[in-house]
């Protein structure tokens, strides 16, 4: 019984495959490889402009990196109260920039909150902020509208802060809406993006994507001096054509997501569970009765129990329909 | 042509099956998963007692890591002055340690110098060393008998200093000799080592492995804030396990030492030809006539330049005879 | 007019007196001085027990260099949302650990409140606490009583964290009780503090106080490297000793809060002024009628408007009558 | 007996009373005051531009805060050595600017040598240096001609760095020169510059002089983030008032200057004792016959033993006659 996590599945086969297949002659190394130099193609295309990039192993990794290049020490970085980066990453931005200060807006479901934001920003304070970070898909399992991230973007730009996106989930946020990526990536003005790959489907790879060339060189000597850059990345520029290639992130996305619809159209018929936020992307948030939980031994509790009387499931991209249903069926359990 | 690095070559065979593996069914993440499990154990076989250990990706991590559990803000490093971590990671050390010192030590064929070391020890400063690094296999491809590491050791342990060893190609130091490892960390008193498998047959993983308890969650914390936790552990696992089963790793090292001693053999046949240090792993230093290299154009060098009229070469556990063959004709053609 | 703050203030004649006299001879440098000598024995007359101390020039050196050696880099110090170290600093308590992170607790009045102070600590995080700061005269004027520390330290202790007092008007909140400096520290468990003097009368100088002598080292250490070391310190040393000799500090910190009580008295007599905070020390907070300040110009109005129709005052132990009387004449003005 | 460093010495008396002074009222706080306002004009006369400055209250935070504002965290900053920075400062450097790394160039008498400069410049590294840095007076006593200042900036500067000049001593380098110090500013192309006051008669104050307007605010931020800004700034700016007026920085100079060529007159007269290095300054490196020094009990040696053999002293704008006759005195019976 695997929804704890996307990250608790396994790779794609086809992803898997093209590692293998990434092993079948010497190469050049750190990036000299040819699959390095078709990636970067790859990339210029999905964007439809020339980025830098900087390919990571972590989620972690491609948020701290990503943010210290926008962000000086004193700087500080916005972003929603419950943001993985500022609850969960252990101070790794405070650790890459050197000491700038993490500040958690509010507001309902993971998304921040446009009031709350121009507060913040409006309030006097000896640091001034540098950068928006927006989670997407957000912790809740929503996503924001493109025209919530405009909003947001607009609001914190006109305070000359740069934009930040962590995609970790990214590809469920969109594959279920017709908004491309780079349309995405040029209406928010986002300057730096981790793009996930790890949670959908890759063995273990996130990319930082910088839309500012100025920084290009300055997060190549980060992405060093933090111990990210492979050798063999070859390895990483293999998982990424093929997640790439006929938007088949997109599609494995969309299975996970599937998955997650169907588990919410039949917990939707389970009488004493409720859902806690909209379910816009492959996670879900189901509510117990008060107490019913909290009477029970943890380990008779499959699930991940993330607040008193609120589990949080995740679906995958190859989540089998027999899994589903025995997951409902602990789940009827537990309430009775 | 792949002399060039060790980390040009493929992943052996056996790991990546090993990893193909590892993707056969959902597993519990961070390291929850049971070929996690059963490399702990393979570990405290390997060094015969219970040890802390990160997998990480890449050299350059897994040495500040390992550094940055042993040395204080205000500490220093003492290395050799052509160290890896001094001269080619790019600021890692001081970065993860939050500001400690990198001070090299001379010493010939990249091996410390047991005088010099006492005299910088001996010496009024304002800032106390802390740690000890050792690179084995050095950078010269020359290999410390374990008589000269305890030597240094010993040294640097009368002054209170940790000892790291920088292990990136240990292997190819061990395949050739008698010495175990689990008897090198306990003879040298090892506190932490950066142990290399990527440059040996692995995809990319190095290990750190800690020999201090007491700085267990400390490797941990460092671990996460610098974005070197996998999720997805099994697939560094996997490549562990199926590196240590039956000393296939010393069996790796061993392919890529016969290499090296075949062409060094080769080599001594040709006149105007040189070998600048003792071939004791997998890396040859060629020299050649003052003036041959830097009379042809850069372009028509197929090999890495390592200073005037010095070649670098480095062989593989998977180099094939001919390109040995193929390799000395081009020396050949080089010197005429 | 300089109601705006007591660093506006002249240092007390007593104290510059000390200041020259301490320069009638040549003396040795860094401490070796006999003032430094004398002043050791001060300190430990005045906390009852030997501790080691640094002399700093600024508040937030002694709070950035204090903290610091409490907390690791991946550490978390708590403290009321409105601190200075988390508002007013700019990030020194970030720059000097390497990366903790400063978590707001909120509470009425400047005052932690025990009940948000728990709900945070029994919060599953990634990062654990390490250290709870409290500020002492509050940021609003008021001052905690010696059982709200208590309480309050008591809960951080029980989660493992270190004490922190930020003393930069300490002074002032113990001039009015009977409680002892030495008697708080013991009894809250005080494991470093910040002791100010340079708002009370001193040229600039403040001290870190450290309790626990295993730290003693780590201190100055971080003293050094932070630029804080001074050579002369015979200056610093001479206005702690003038200081500390017979109470002086309390004598002028009971002028500063005579001054303020008298202005307090003075304002309960006009009709539309209130004071937001009780007053245990010397700062006042003034609130007005909504909308009297902002229909005014800036210029006109010659006090630090703090937040929309609130001034903030704070006397200092030479506020003279008459100034007190202007100042009257002033807000009365204001208000008409 | 103080010839162990001119930081031993009293203030001057006509510094101590401008700060007596500059208490006779209050004042605005963090530079508002007039005394400050003053400063700037004044700075802007000397330097004949406009400058922005920091005051701080040590040599270490000078050095520190000008460093960090033009050395990224992955940069080297190049300096003799010995040059305090280095050997000191205990990491100052290496904390203020996030892990830059100080790379020592040779050269005799303690001036580096423009062609072991050429050389690390050339030299393929993987951490670019960023910045040049030059102590004037040098750590020998010997003084930089601006000729040789000027050919080591050109070096510099065509490898893209900054130049900074650690002038904690600098007014002893120009007492005896026809040479202003804006025009060593200008020729010799200096971004920042460390201008040191306290071991020239100042009781505690050194400032940052930055040519390179666009750093200015990074400059404040760094130092209000370092402790290293001053509420109470009227007493530093009173001091550098009457440090600066009618050129008295180069008459107390002047004066340690004299009483440095006074003691190497008479040294020179010593058949055993040599003169290590030329008095350029205040400083003088007196080489006792081989094993002199050692043969005797440390206590009954009432100077600083710099090394083997070798004793450093250093005289003060106000070393009397008598002190000289003295120490003379204690040489020769040291020798006896």
């Amino acid at each position: 019984m695997f929804f704890r996590s996307d990250n608790c599945a396994e790779a794609a086969p086809e992803i898997m495959e093209a590692v293998v297949r990434a092993n079948e002659s010497a190469l050049p190394s750190y990036g000299g490889d040819a699959l390095s130099v078709t990636l970067a193609a790859e990339f210029a295309r999905l964007f439809d402009r020339d980025i830098a990039f900087a390919l990571v192993a972590t989620g972690t990794g491609a948020n701290a990196l990503a943010l210290c290049v926008v962000t000086p020490p004193d700087g500080a970085v916005l972003c929603h109260e419950n943001a993985h980066i500022r609850v969960s990453e252990q101070g790794a931005v405070e650790f890459f920039t050197g000491g700038a200060h993490l500040i958690g807006v509010p507001g309902a479901h993971g998304k921040i909150d446009p009031h709350a934001l121009e507060k913040i920003l409006n309030a006097p304070t000896s640091r001034a902020p540098s950068c928006l970070s927006l989670t997407q898909l957000t912790e809740t399992g929503e996503a924001y509208s493109l025209e919530e991230m405009k909003v947001l973007a607009a609001i914190a730009r006109g305070h000359g802060l740069r934009i930040h996106v962590d995609g970790a989930r990214i590809a469920n946020a969109l594959a279920g809406s017709e908004i491309l990526l780079s349309q995405l990536c040029t209406e928010v003005h986002v300057d730096v993006l981790s793009f996930g790959a790890t949670k959908n489907g890759a063995l273990s790879t996130d990319a930082v994507i910088l839309f500012d060339d100025a920084l290009r060189n300055e997060l190549a000597v980060r992405q060093k001096r933090s111990g990210h850059v492979f050798s063999k990345q070859r390895f990483l520029a293999a998982q990424w054509n093929a997640y790439l290639e006929g938007d088949f992130w997109l599609r494995l996305a969309r299975r996970a997501n599937d998955a997650a619809q169907t588990l919410a159209c039949a917990l939707a018929e389970i009488d004493l569970l409720t859902l806690k936020h909209a379910v816009d992307g492959n996670i879900l948030f189901v509510k117990f009765p008060t107490g019913a939980l909290s009477a029970l031994n943890k380990q008779d509790i499959p699930f991940y129990v993330w607040e008193p009387d609120v589990i949080r499931m995740v679906t995958a991209f190859n989540t089998p329909d027999e899994e589903i249903a025995g997951a409902l069926e602990e789940l009827k359990r537990l309430c009775a």
